[in-house]
This record gives C-alpha cells, structure tokens and sequence, in this order.
C-alpha cells in the first residue's frame, strides 16, 4: 500500500521533501481501543515484506520467524505496520523517485537523510492511520536505531519498545566498512555521478562488491568456517580466479542477487543515514539524555554474542542509558555464533524472548 | 639487486616460471662460518626494503623498527637478506614482467603461485648468495605463512624460525575477505581482463577499493575508534557523499597512495597464494606432520590480542602442532590494541621478545 503524506515531510539537513510518499504493509486489525499497533522497522537492505510473502523476490518475508500466526509478533494480537524507509527502494519516496520539479529521478540531488527522517516520516504515516500510540516499536540492526531514535523523539507515542543487535551511534570501524562499499559504487563507471538512471545503465558491479564486502560483517567467522570452512567447488584447485571455494561462490551469489533487488543510490543514501547516527552526539554526548522522556516505555534490548558489527558492548552501554534516565529496561544477550544477522534467523532464544517480553506488556497494556 | 635464477621455478601447479629474476636487498655482511644469515620474508603488500629507506616510496622500509642498528635484527650482527616475493611488483618476476615468449607483460597469463613457489625462490636466492642455512627465517602476516613453508619444506637449512601474527591456513573469513579485493580489482573496466598494461591504463580505482576494504582488516575496531572515533573533517556534516569523518578521509587516502605503489594484477596473484596456503590439508590434515622434519629448529611465535585477521587462537594451533611433532617452540600473545598491522609498529614487547629469542638462538648457535 502507499501512504501519499500530502504534506512535505522535513529533514535534519533543513531540506524538505515534497509529495512524500511510503510504502507500507499491515497485517491484522487495529482493535477498538488502538491499543496493539506494532510498527516494524527494517534494516538497511530490508523492506515492508517482514511477513508473507514478497512479491519481488518471491521469497518469504525477511521476519517470518518472528512475525506470523502463532509467532511473537502475531496478527492474531497485534495491528502490524511494516513501512519502506524513505530513502529506500521498494516504494517509499527515494533517489530513484521521480523529482516533481524536473520529471526525472533525483539520483544525487536527492536529500541526504537522517534515521530520525526516517522515524519523522513513520510517524506521519501512523498519523494517516489513526495510530497514535503503539503497543510495540521493533527493529534489528538499522531498524533497532530506529527504534532508539522513536524512544528519543515520540516517547510518549510509545507503551513498549525493541532494540535488536543494534547501536546508538556508529563507530569509525561501522563508518569505515560503509565507506569502502560507497567508494566501490562510485568507483563504477555506471553509476554515472548517480544518474544512471538517465542513461539507462545501473552500477551493478559496484553494488555487488559493496554488498559482498558488507555481507561478510553480517555473519561471524565462525559460522563461515562451519558453513563452508575451505570447501572447494570442484574436486581440486582451478588455478586461476575463478571461484575454487564455497565461500568464494556463495559471495559471488550474495553480490548477483542483490543487484537484482536493490538500489545504488537508495544504498548510498541508507548507508549515509546510518552513519551519520549519533544519538549522544545529539544530546550533549549524553545517551541517558535522550531517553529522559522515556520513563513510562518498557523497553528490551537483545544482542548476540557473535555480533562483532555492533557487539554486545554497544547494547550494554545502550540498557546502561536507558538505566541512568530512569527507564524501564531487559536486557539479554543471545549465544549464537551466527553473527550480526542471527536476529533474522531461526533463533529459539530470541524468538522466547520476544514471547516474553511481548506477553507481560501485553498484560499490563490491558491487552489479551 | 637482481638475481637472474638462470634455470626455471618449477611450481606446485605444475607449471614453471623461466628467466625467473628475484629482487633482493642485503644488510650487514656473512661470517666467515656462513652462520649468521637472516631471512626476512614479507607480507601482501610490502618488498624487499625491510629498512634503510624505500627508493620506490621515499620512506622509511616498513620493518625499520625491528631491523637495522641497534634492533632486534642487527646488520652489525647479521647477514639480513629480504627479497621481493615471485608474483610481486617490486622487482621480482611477476604479472607485470614481460613473458619472453611474447614480448608483453604476462597479466594473467602468468601462472597462479603459492607460498611454496616464493619459498622455492628464495631458497634458489639462497644458493645464488652462497647461503647454505640460516641463523632464522622471520616474517609476520603473510611473510609468517613463508616461515612456516620453510620450516614443512627446507627445515635442515634453518636454526631457527620466527613467525609472528600469521596462520597456518586461510579461513573462509580470510578467503572471502580477499574474494572482495580481487572482485573490486576485476570489476574495474580498465581491468581489461587483466591486459591492463597493453591498454596504457591501469585499474586504479578497484585496486583502491580492494586497498580500502583490506586496511580495515589490518587495524581493530578500538585503535580506528581510539584514533578517529567519530572525529569530523571539517565543522558540521557536509549532507553529501563527500568524506565528512576522518576515518573516511584516511581511508581513501590509503587507497590512492596504495595504487601508486602497487600492482592490481600482483594483488590478485599474491592474495590467491595466501588463500591456497593450507599447510595442514598439505599434510592430511594434521599440521603437526608439516614440522616432523624441524624437530631441531628453535620457533618462536607472535600474536596480537588485537589481531582479527590472524586471532591468537590460529598461532595457538600452529604451537600445539610444533609441541606435537616435538619441536622447540616459544610462544608469546602481546597484549595491545592496534591489530594485525601491530608486528609493524612500535610493540617495545614484540621487540624486546625478538631480542630475547634472538640473543638465546645465538648463543646456540655460537654468534656473539
């Protein structure tokens, strides 16, 4: 579904963006009480698709394990809203958008967004809903700073919220990684100063190189050496380059299908937003300031041992915030050697987790 | 200086290098008893200027501070020898060098090495020099997997064997990390399929990708964040592409003076040798049976807390494997926070570690 704003949505950068539009999904029905709205916020290279099926790749939503009948999050129970960022590529106003003033896409003339953009931009979609407080905000990764960003701008729209293997700002090592993938885009003659789209061609090989180099910072060492260890495609070596092991060949497919999906610029400008995230840096590099209108939100925080993008560190410091400002806060930290990307995955301890935490809010939310 | 091998480089994949040419620099003079020579071996990117200065850079050689005057490796005590890998671009034959055959730069009609192939070399450098064993063999990163190479292949000509911050095989992490690295390089159109140098173009803008993704490698988390936290170039964000953190400004710096001083084509052959290295898949698995030849070699192996590359746990193994097959084997983890790249820098341990290990082997070995 898309949500027309019709009314300019207004940027950090002091731009604004005109004829907003966002792509969203819902799943269940708001009750009469609008008391279980669950907003859904995605990850960087994610969509609206968290559940059912996505009709652009034909796969499975990317939370199907954790939002579903009979799952934590449960359209049985719960108003499901899941909304493309806006920046982003599957429908939400982006850099492949149409620019209303010249007719073309914007490409670089585009924006550049913040997280809290993209949290302005989901509250306003909510108030075109009828949604004025939720039950639960949840996200992973960039959809847990999004969650931190909406606990700092609209706390009292907010009775619970989630924060997934995520950070309250990114470090030189997260800027540096995103960097290396933006640099590998524009080093694509096809990406054209970002109008491609003009000349009909797309920087696909750059992308892929981005999306392999940052693929190997969502999985652990560890799984990688389960997975493929130096497993060899064909019996034997090929001395040449072509791809002789596994982990060489599943990189490969990781970079290929991606392009397939995905936007260049939509990846410069997302990547740039999370970057340029710095919830202390925006209150006096205090990070328990930002979460002083927060007393009432019964917050969780759930990280992952072998996270080595956003460690289990960078969560502590976030529950030791929401501590000093006197919120409400779990905390639990998942063993799983799967990495950064374990929160999208079959993980029975963080799907138990959720269960509970989920089930006693919605005991004290008056919910069933 | 050059050394013309006058007779072919047979290597493991079966093919042989003719007209094979080794660059080398010498430090200090042989004694009379022909016992105090030392080979230093390098890493990916670096040459045959361990110290003194680098003709090709104008700096200082990228081991000054363990090797020359006073240090740890002494050319006033010394036969220090340090050669230019094969498949390298400093010198020694190489993707770059003109096949005689053709009369044009191989590009990727040069043959696919391993670390056995540069260790074969050197020691036919060795025989040239009238170097018939070495008081040690040292190297770190890759120069370490050439320590190892040496000590499972000519394990009668050395004394002893230093191998710091290295591994006995690459893991899929390692594997795909260099996967990345060569697909920047070969997604680069002025790549031509390797025929670069024909074309009077160079891949430039890959390589510096590749450079860019490798250099985060090379540094931990704590020393980029201690070093550039979240530090701006200039006051205020720019809300564009441009570098804005310094952490991308000394990134892309790294990228672009690396391309004045390297070869695409080395790097795709050098990391490939580095991801085929697997001493123990060369001995049915068991490291241990590499080193039943070294029993009366003294080792000494170096870590680094910080090291996320080559972690701890991966020289551990190559101890338990020298303890194994009853070698002498000294081990030491030094604790500090610059990562990989901490064997090249100011580590008053690891040189102090050196001198130890060095000193005691001498006295052995009956140099003053």
């Amino acid at each position: 579904m898309r949500f027309p704003a019709n009314r300019p949505l207004r940027l950090d950068s002091g731009a604004k963006i005109e004829n907003l539009e966002i792509a969203y999904k819902t799943w269940g029905e708001l009750n009469t009480d609008k008391s279980n709205a669950v907003l859904i916020c995605h990850a960087l290279t994610l969509d609206q698709y968290a559940t059912g099926s996505n009709p652009v790749t034909g796969k499975a939503g990317w939370w199907s394990k954790a939002v579903g009948e009979g799952k934590p999050i449960d359209p049985a129970r719960h108003f499901i809203i899941c909304a493309n960022v806006v920046g982003g590529c599957m429908g939400s106003t982006g850099p492949a958008s149409l620019n209303p003033k010249t007719g073309k896409p914007y490409g670089l003339t585009f924006p550049v967004l913040t997280i809290g953009d993209m949290v302005r931009a989901q509250a306003m979609l909510l108030d075109g809903l009828g949604v004025e407080t939720l039950f639960t905000v949840i996200g992973g990764s960039m959809g847990g700073m999004q969650v931190l960003q909406w606990a700092a701008d609209y706390p009292e729209r907010l009775f619970s919220a989630i924060c997934v293997a995520a950070t309250a700002k990114h470090s030189a090592q997260n800027i540096a990684l995103h960097e290396v993938g933006r640099q590998a885009i524009m080093a694509d003659p096809d990406w054209r100063g970002g109008a491609y789209a003009d000349a009909g061609v797309r920087p696909e090989k750059g992308l892929a190189v981005a999306r392999m180099g940052a693929h190997i910072t969502y999985v652990s060492e560890d799984a990688l050496q389960r997975k493929f260890g130096r497993g060899l495609k064909r019996d034997g070596l090929s001395w040449s380059f072509d791809a002789d092991f596994q982990v060489e060949s599943y990189l490969r497919h990781q970079g290929v299908s991606f392009v397939e999906r995905f936007d260049a610029n939509a990846y410069l400008y997302i990547t740039r937003a999370m970057d340029y995230f710095d919830l202390p840096g925006k209150h006096g590099g205090k990070l328990a300031e930002a979460f002083t209108g927060a007393r009432d939100v019964r917050f969780c925080v759930l990280s992952f041992t072998s996270d080595w993008l956003y460690p289990t560190r960078e969560s502590r410091e976030i529950v030791r915030a929401l501590n000093a400002a006197g919120c409400r806060a779990s905390f639990l930290e998942i063993v799983s050697d799967k990495g950064h990307d374990a929160f999208l995955l079959d993980e029975p301890e963080m799907h138990a987790a959720l269960t509970g935490f989920l089930k006693a809010t919605a005991k004290e939310r008056g919910l069933k």
